[in-house]
């Protein structure tokens, strides 16, 4: 994030079409919460075609990118591998250091979706769990880069966005950004206009991408 | 959690089929996070199913229920009612103010699926976004519960757990616990053996939870 040693999600072990929403889950909550790029292992071009629609959208710098080889990607990263497992070390006793580790380099943060080889567990520095309780690798993903940027992610700013959302109390308000075309440059504040051009679920959740193969 | 004024979950807009996962992903999230119950609504019997066979093996207490009428469910709560969304305001602006109202009392935390009705907006004490970002509600969720409970919720004692995830630097290691039936007296180290028998993803998820539908 920004000036930071940059932070990479691997997404390991998508199952095409069973996997399809959890992993763009998993990409869009490391586009949001401060990672610089996924890395997803496996046929995913649904999902990354919905995180690149995203970033479009609501703005980067944010890459999404597919490997075929990755425990390549895992032996080949210079810089700090951390692998997110219920089975892992508390995040609350490690923290401090892999955030220690971050001021000094890169981060490769390791999230599974099917089971997850072993010698994963061997290569990373740190295996981590936030619980010891089986729940998501969203919600895992999603605590730790909160703690890792001790909440600086939810200031960023995004750059090249067209659309921006307007917190408010109550109510839905999307604007154009400067970067959006002349047609669109009136405010969208009604609820409907809003709806049909963005994501229209209301809980940091797409209601659907478009794409079939994502349900 | 514990002595606190109950935090109950409510999942919004369930869609049969189609959001089984996420909707049992929202349910695991809660409870490992510290939550008290999940309310979910629609037909989500497959999902509540897979939650109580986590509580019966990983502990408790914790409840799923399922109900058809939301909007009741939230009319009737007696106590704070927040709705997570990316349209609403930032977290970080406003969790202070509902950590102290949650020291008052219980707290009701709305999360949707597909679009959530205007009244729900209206309704809701907090509309919080985690981030103004699209992402994903389980992020929104973990996010929310690890800062309305501020950490404490990793150090969550668990009751009548049959088994218990030792925290390791590397590798996998449950144990049955003192409420387990003697027929699995033994400590299982074994990876192959904890695979058989324990939540067999690495990343906080569940590869799997033998009920056709949540696919």
């Amino acid at each position: 994030m920004h000036a930071d040693p940059e932070v990479v999600v691997l997404r390991l072990g998508h199952r095409p079409g069973r996997d399809n929403r959890m992993t763009t889950h998993v990409g869009l909550t490391a586009r949001a919460l401060g990672a610089d790029r996924v890395i997803i292992s496996g046929a995913a071009s649904g999902s990354k075609g919905t995180i690149e629609d995203i970033t479009d959208r609501f703005g980067g710098p944010f890459d999404a990118e597919l490997t075929e080889e990755p425990r390549g990607v895992i032996r080949g990263f210079e810089g700090t591998v951390v692998h997110l497992t219920m089975y892992g070390l508390p995040i609350q006793a490690v923290e401090s250091e892999v955030r220690s580790d971050h001021e000094e380099g890169s981060l490769l943060v390791v999230v599974g979706a099917e089971k997850v080889p072993f010698d994963v567990y061997e290569r990373a520095d740190y295996n981590v769990g936030v619980t010891n309780q089986p729940h998501s690798e969203v919600a895992g993903l999603a605590v730790f880069l909160d703690r890792l940027f001790e909440g600086r992610e939810l200031e960023r700013e995004w750059d090249d966005a067209t659309h921006r959302v307007i917190p408010k109390a109550i109510g839905k308000q999307v604007e154009p950004t400067e970067a959006a075309g002349s047609a669109d440059d009136a405010t969208l504040t009604d609820t409907d206009a809003v709806d049909g051009a963005e994501p229209s679920d209301d809980t940091h959740r797409l209601r659907g991408d478009g794409r079939p193969d994502e349900e």
